[in-house]
């Protein structure tokens, strides 16, 4: 939430997890990021990296690249073609979504799984593909979780929300930060089935706006019981 | 969304239309205006520019001009104070409303039109005027629009979710400019009738974050049978 | 609305009030707030200070004191944590709430109004510090407001929503600020007592995002005749 360079340490000092969230990215906030993405390594906080829209500017590109260069990550989220870029050089990313061309799909899921798994080994980090099946894989699992529903696409930020969500669920289970992740996706997804549910049931004249307000009401009143029951989860 | 200057040209280049709201504008943004602006010229973008606040402090008056001078819009989008502030250089512009002097009426309505398509010939742009009466003229057109609701001005920023639709509109019908804005006008304030009577329609407790809402899901829900059935619009 | 240091001046002059919140503080806006500050001050505008996070990092606390030292504030509204640390200049402010040994209690209440008043006295400001019980004290009175509920901490920004309520209120009773602050919590605190009851009276499956707009809807449909009904405040 706090984002001057000057009081970046001091800000992530007093939480107990970080998210990087490169989606309104400018020259301003990149030293903000690196010295609250160092700081959190120091103190043993886990840090997310959001690299939203990489791919899609050499800016956004440059700074995701310099940042898992410079701070080591616990998890790196984002769609395919952001994790593309990132692991391979070069995709054909359409500014915040998924090119179409690069969509995960049971068929190629064993391959975009053994994908992740290096780009996990060469980083370090937990690699969360999202996407309609969402992948969570580090060297040695892979969570192939296929929770949620198309509608959340319709809703700007659901993406976002899951970064600040997965980085809580990493705070309170430093152990485990694929399992950790892997439920956030799980969460999220789940809340945006309920949501819908609930627009379905009779509700007239409901669109996106009260979707939105569904899923945020859904996530708030989540408990272990309904994420145990909803959890559609596959360990391969 | 990306409004580094660094990376202005590129994101707006795998983009369809650019929209330049100068809302929350400051220091570090113009560049990435002028810059975005230009390349969208460039790659025969329709551009839009809601010049927000122009005439309530120097640095939106000089920027809105600026931009004026150095990109070539497709629209220029507008309360009245803000276009008579640019297009006569003064105005009684107070914040981001409309001063009552200027109000557009029955009354002065073919005098606003004959200015309108003045400041339209000068800078080759249609020109939309919003008020309780909407306008949206250029060199040969003039529709005169009759849809909305006065609750939409008790909610911020529904100029601003219109000039990010007009672009849309301007987007998907490069042809036709002066007819895509006439219809993204219509479809605003279609939706905020249909929001209104939603919230007339025997629910409590409702106020203007409900109505927001319901803007947003009518918007949502639109299609070509509602909007034909509710624009009033009037060709003069 | 408007943060840029070059129109900071031009567009406080068209305003009432002012409300300097630093919660998205940087670098670029300080000389914005300040000379908003000083201009509002030389048009005899009320000025509003809310100090988001003073304590969390020495930007934060060196702005609001700087703010404090070359602004004359109408009010200095606060959770206790923050009020303690311009105050005192220490505190154990934890982000943006208020540290739990700082917390304003019936035992500690002629304290804390102590202390305040001779904050008060010393900034010339009436001294708002927000929490379970509200206070604001000025150098004569002391209004202890118990309106209210604990679901508002649940979501994000009720505080900020509070501090631009008040500065409304204190530019409509520019003579009688502390009544003016004083009736903004208790309205604030109403509103959330009120959005409340309407989440409970069954409706199914809503959480803090309805809440709020429960809350929004609520201050927008705010009359006398409410506030007078629910505000509970002592005068002391």
């Amino acid at each position: 939430m706090a984002d001057d360079e000057n009081e970046a340490e001091e800000i992530t000092s007093i939480c107990q997890g970080l998210n990087i969230n490169i989606g309104t990215l400018n020259q301003r906030t990149i030293g903000a990021m690196l010295r609250a993405g160092k700081k959190s390594n120091e103190l043993g906080h886990p840090v997310l990296l959001d690299p939203v829209g990489a791919g899609a500017s050499k800016l956004r590109t440059q700074t995701a690249l310099r940042l898992i260069e410079e701070v080591r990550f616990t998890v790196i989220k984002g769609n395919i073609s952001e994790i593309k870029t990132l692991a391979l050089g070069s995709s054909t990313t359409k500014g915040v979504d998924a090119d179409v061309a690069d969509i995960v799909t049971e068929e190629n899921l064993d391959q975009v799984i053994a994908f992740a798994r290096e780009f996990s080994k060469q980083t370090g980090a937990v690699i969360v593909i999202t996407g309609v099946i969402d992948l969570v894989v580090n060297d040695k699992q892979a969570f192939i979780i296929r929770n949620g529903h198309a509608m959340m696409a319709k809703v700007t930020g659901t993406g976002c929300m899951l970064g600040a969500m997965m980085t809580a669920y990493l705070a309170a289970n430093k152990e485990e930060p694929a399992r950790a992740a892997a439920a956030a996706v799980c969460a999220m997804g789940t809340a945006g089935e309920r949501a819908y549910e609930i627009m379905s049931a009779g509700r007239p004249h409901e669109g996106n706006a009260s979707y939105r307000n569904h899923i945020i009401d859904e996530i708030f009143n989540m408990d272990g019981k309904i994420l145990e029951e909803s959890a559609k989860y596959e360990l391969r």
